[in-house]
């Protein structure tokens, strides 16, 4: 295993009124249990002070973690206005989670870190701080230098992994936002990122339909012919091994999964709906395109439960171990 | 039981070159290891001939389908043009599907058969023929005298049942297509069928958003707002038990499913995605707000494989079953 050489990973807290820093908190009581490798928590430890009694050590710098990770969680302090509450949130919260997301993809692009884990954030409070971006993806995305059209969000579980083109966009504008080019951007880096951050020499990538049954031949709709063919072409012709337009609902039983390393989706709901039924405890968005790992829960900050000792802690742990195969299998690339 | 007091189903043979003939002819071979009752096949009797060598008992009615089941597959025989193989669908193959469809029908209106299993049909070529109809759903429901827009198909597997409010419309036309009068009327149907037909008294219906999110208070559209919600306040002031709008994506995992009998979606991949993912080999297509009972599998024609013996019967198997079941419910209910 290369995960001997790795740094820590670096984990933002999230929002420090949601379940983040209690996951993460639970992954470092549970760290042989799940099977973590070190990892720095960088975020406001009085987060993780009002709901669990463990011990923290606060430090400078990832390097330290390693050595404080077997007695104590180790916390990179970026501080948050007093007053912050389990299920409270609040602006200066807000401000709290995105420096920790900023300082966690800072030290993964130096190097200092192995990898971003990325803890809930409230898309509401990030908006409320005038937060411009759709989520955390896209904010990464640009402190990385990449067009957010060049990333790829993946929902990897145990059996499927699934790509949405489109992601945060109501139902009925999804038609006007899919684009040949954008089909193709979306698919380039989920085949780069199954090579880069899954060792897959030759990945297989199969591409859904839009409409009921991918269209019937343009009879329930237009895109497949107009839009996806010419896309699933484009990439044959640069000797990718794409198959599709697949009828969406016909892609996801354990059959047709044996024959695809991911699943291209044309919308959220498309991607995800199969991936959660199927592995909704330990299915990991990863982001796909950016020059460093970035992996997180594909939960929200459950507001509602936070601060109740009620939060299950399996998907932050399986997205931890996610981002430790995955830059493992990177460093070995290199 | 009630099902010893039934009498025979009536399961049209759907397309004679589709593999609908063979897998017919399956589940009367292995009738005891599928838990079958009897049965009778209605439809073209060279289209089984030819890939099976089975014992075929050609009747005039189900009644007489009860004392042959056991030593022969009983068959009500509707005769197709000459010349019709395997793989290889013509005009006069659909003119018989559809001859075996209505029969099949007529015979449960008039009590004689306890419910319809209908084979599956080609779309394109009963098109051919003038079919008007988006598919045999429809077309059974005309024959009933009921609306389509107080029908439902139901996706209905082992964990999960699902009805889709829009079927066979392409995606960027479902948000116009959607009406706070249709959500209601499928509803209802979908309620007054799980009442009806699976015997739930105080049965609990799920309600699917639109948009990702369920569209996140409006911010990812507006369809939950201005149409699914007051649909639900409708029903719930009915007296049904109705819960939602719900985030699609996380309606379908094991926990979430205990919540509701069925779920009931915006539109086809998302009923059919799920259902499709976790039963792909025992989902049955019922078919709710009819005076009859009728099932299908959820298989088409396939006719690449016609011929080859290599077709599925688990599926058809699964419908017959449970339009038995259903049908039983529904007598003792009488």
């Amino acid at each position: 295993m290369a995960r001997a050489f790795l740094p820590p990973l670096a984990i933002s807290l999230g929002d420090p009124a949601g379940i983040g820093p209690e996951v993460i908190a639970k992954c470092w009581d549970q760290r042989a249990d799940f099977g973590l490798p070190p990892f720095v928590a960088i975020g406001d430890g009085h987060s993780i002070a009002a709901i669990w009694d463990g011990p923290i050590e606060v430090v400078d710098d990832p390097r330290q973690a390693d050595a404080a990770f077997d007695h104590a969680l180790p916390l990179i302090q970026v501080p948050a206005s007093a007053g912050d509450t389990p299920g409270h949130p609040s602006v200066g919260g807000a401000h709290c989670s995105l420096d920790s997301l900023e300082l966690a993809v800072g030290l993964a692009r130096s190097g200092s870190a192995a990898a971003v884990v990325t803890g809930p954030v409230s898309k509401e409070q990030l908006y409320a701080i005038g937060f411009q971006h759709p989520g955390q993806t896209e904010f990464v995305a640009e402190r990385c230098g990449v067009s957010p059209g060049n990333v790829a969000m993946m929902l990897a579980g145990p059996t499927l992994r699934t790509v949405p083109v489109t992601t945060h966009v109501a139902l009925r504008d999804v038609s006007e936002r899919l684009t040949t080019a954008l089909i193709e951007s979306r698919a380039r880096a989920t085949l780069r990122g199954l090579q880069r951050n899954f060792g897959i020499a030759e990945p297989r990538l199969a591409i859904s339909g839009l409409n009921p049954h991918a269209g019937e031949g343009g009879n329930l709709g237009r895109e497949e012919v107009d839009l996806i063919e010419p896309a699933i072409a484009a990439l044959l012709a640069e000797g990718w091994r794409v198959t599709g337009p697949h009828p969406a609902d016909t892609m996801f039983h354990a059959r047709a999964r044996a024959n695809y390393d991911a699943a291209l989706c044309m919308y959220h709901d498309q991607a995800l709906i199969p991936i959660k039924a199927l592995h909704f405890e330990d299915a990991v968005n990863v982001t796909l395109g950016l020059p460093i790992v970035r992996t997180a829960p594909d939960h929200g900050t459950a507001f509602d439960i936070a601060g109740q000792d009620r939060a299950d802690a399996r998907p932050m742990a399986a997205a931890i171990r996610l981002a430790a195969e995955c830059a493992a299998l990177r460093t070995e690339a290199v």
